[in-house]
């Protein structure tokens, strides 16, 4: 579904996910605070079911289907969180999932996915190859669509998090979020501006993989390029309404190295006692980083994930 | 203090610590009740002030002390969790706090005591050198002793942990926590079994230390040993009056390898995102090993803290 969600289906995501999804805790450090001269308030999306925030837009994209549409299942294309997420979201409601992923996705993902329940399909790693294969299986099963990011439905669900976030903390004054495809990002936007227009809106990206940065720049979404960074989470080009709604939304994105991300996620796990994806930590070293944009003031930092090798920590 | 707390004294722990101490979220997943066939609810210690249950009780004891008394500091022997809890605890009163640490300790560790304001003194690896410079300290300062578990306060504060439990988890079967000097597992006992006689109370211990299962087995605590395990928190001889809470409250204490530890540790931090120290996971490894115990009911596993160093994982 294309365009961009409103307040209120925002508020009506939250009420379709709440029996599924699960309502995150808000941790802070006094060490952490020290550091950034701020208060600091993270949400903790690492212990979202399935251990990352993509469940609350799957869920809230599989409930919103009508039951005919529902009986002939969902897609998407994804060998990260949100095919993951899908899976989980239409096993709640005992529908079909399929899910595009490339070749030579990682096995212990693909597993997961599977686990969930969804079908697999294989295609090659191109975008025109996943595109082909997704609107061949819509085709042959009339299974929804449901994007990772560009998709209204979505991008509400992933809003439902501020709403949390706003009752558990009073008086925000900035809120940070990791952008890949800007799914959250603008979920969160308009979710916080809805109910607090004064509140700054952040973006942390990977600076090998500053496309949002770039296209707000240049009033204009950058091309396709190659992204450079250890944020698997992160290297997608924003989509188009995403876009918007980061324009919209007045969104300072804030670009990171990844060996300032690394740093930031370790202090993380140290101080927060918290396992989170090297992709969520992006707002910790943006906030670090240029600590005159938060100093002193209540700061929402939105943890995105906790799936982890944990045999393959970057440190 | 010596002797055992009862119900009420945990009860006015519970207001003593309530403005210092955090309340701790209790999580699930789904793969580890399937995993164990068991409702596993996990009291996250690790998310405790200081990134460890041992807050509870030092706080307890700081903040029961009269004013004459807190005026001349407190004093103990740690170099792990308890000796940076005081010293926590201490800051919170504005008090001194007098830390025993023997030489070789590990320098992450100190630096945390000092960290938190607390003197350290510098003592010869033994049991006697301890015990004479704490002796030596009370003497000259007037500092009261809090030992790490075999006092009242301790206990008590340590057993405050239940009571939030028992108001987050309804209808708990079954509570297992790891046994080290058994602070931790006396208080919970006093305070589970105020609550719900009926409850049935477990112990973790790692092979390599398996005092309490020893001293229990032969109805008398076993002579001072030398532990042999990756458990650094959990290597001390069950003290006295911990000796007596565990046998008149029947906890069950179940052993495990180091090995079935660390596969323990690794799912917790895959399933609940979390970081946990070795000594925590000794639970989760005790219930996956011996099943039948648990097999349906609803069990509350302590997380007993998350000081790990991140540079030298144990897998």
């Amino acid at each position: 579904m294309s365009g961009l969600p409103d307040l209120d289906q925002i508020r009506d995501a939250a009420a379709r996910i709440a029996p599924y999804a699960a309502v995150t805790p808000v941790l802070r450090s006094a060490r952490l605070d020290a550091l950034a001269g701020a208060q600091l308030h993270f949400k903790c999306e690492n212990l979202q079911r399935g251990g990352a925030f993509k469940f609350r837009g799957a869920c809230n994209a599989v409930w919103s289907l009508d039951d005919a549409q529902a009986a002939r299942g969902v897609v998407t294309h994804s060998s990260g969180n949100h095919g993951n997420a899908l899976a989980m979201a239409a096993a709640t409601r005992g529908i079909a999932a399929h899910v595009v992923v490339p070749e030579g996705a990682v096995r212990a993902k693909l597993e997961a996915i599977e686990q969930a329940g969804a079908v697999l399909h294989r295609c090659a790693p191109t975008t025109a190859a996943r595109e082909a294969m997704t609107a061949e299986l819509q085709r042959q099963t009339g299974a929804e669509l449901v994007h990772p990011y560009a998709d209204a439905r979505v991008m509400a669900g992933q809003g439902t998090l501020v709403l949390e976030l706003m009752r558990q903390v009073e008086g925000l004054d900035a809120l940070i979020t990791p952008v890949g495809g800007g799914g959250l990002a603008a979920g969160c936007a308009i979710a916080a501006h809805g109910l607090k227009p004064e509140l700054a809106m952040y973006g942390a990206e990977p600076t090998g993989a500053d496309d949002a940065a770039r296209s707000l720049a240049q009033g204009a979404r950058v091309e396709p390029f190659q992204a450079d960074t250890l944020c698997d989470g992160l290297r997608t080009l924003i989509g188009a309404p995403n876009f918007d709604a980061l324009r919209t939304h007045r969104t300072q994105v804030i670009t990171v190295s990844d060996e300032e991300t690394i740093a930031a996620m370790k202090l993380l796990w140290r101080e927060l006692k918290l396992v989170v994806e090297v992709s969520s930590a992006t707002v910790l070293a943006a906030v670090l980083k240029q600590a005159e944009h938060f100093a002193g003031r209540r700061v929402g930092l939105v943890l995105t994930g906790g799936n982890v090798d944990l045999d393959a920590l970057p440190w």
